[in-house]
């Protein structure tokens, strides 16, 4: 397949935004382990406002990456999964994400030598 | 390999970011099939200023994925290529960003359909 680099307006381009934007790539990697209720993801991600986790989590169910699940329970809670097209864009992220992280030091190493010779 | 998602500042996060910005995946894909000069990359990308694609060639040049070759002839001109560690970076991006473009059909309907239940 080709990726048409030459197009800046791709719509792709807002895929791929939303699947590396911050919080996108920690929900698809935390809900790739397991469902989450919102207030376990939230602990589980960090130092995520409501709102901010809330708006991801929209915008992820709207591309068709997350399954929103409200349980009808005393007390009411609401459920997160992956749909299978979500699990597909986790697949992605996780081996970019473990690329990132297995080469960092070598990027550091990188940026050290780029700026010293600069220095 | 684990990633740690519950860490909100990992360091990898810049690497990913940087990798998976607008002109970051476009000169990367770019640069993946071959060798350009600057003037070729700015064709190749489309409608990026001379300012910001110099700025995105000199942070992944910094984080090790690209060389500059400043080339010694009349006229002068610079090559930038990719090192090792940015091919293996540019096979992650061309990865995820194929997947994106092929699955974009599914996502497009996901949105109508979230949007018409919405609406």
């Amino acid at each position: 397949m080709k990726v048409r680099v030459t197009e800046e307006t791709c719509p792709y381009r807002l895929v791929l935004e939303h699947v590396t934007s911050r919080w996108g790539v920690l929900i698809l990697l935390a809900l790739e382990k397991r469902t989450h209720r919102f207030s376990e993801l939230r602990r589980e991600i960090g130092r995520v406002s409501e709102k901010m986790l809330a708006q991801t989590l929209q915008t992820l169910e709207r591309d068709g990456f997350v399954r929103r699940d409200a349980r009808p329970v005393i007390p009411p809670h609401v459920d997160y999964s992956l749909t299978p097209l979500g699990r597909e864009a986790a697949t992605q992220v996780r081996s970019l994400a473990e690329w990132t992280e297995r080469r960092l030091p070598a990027v550091q190493t990188a940026r050290e030598e780029y700026d010293s010779a600069k220095g």
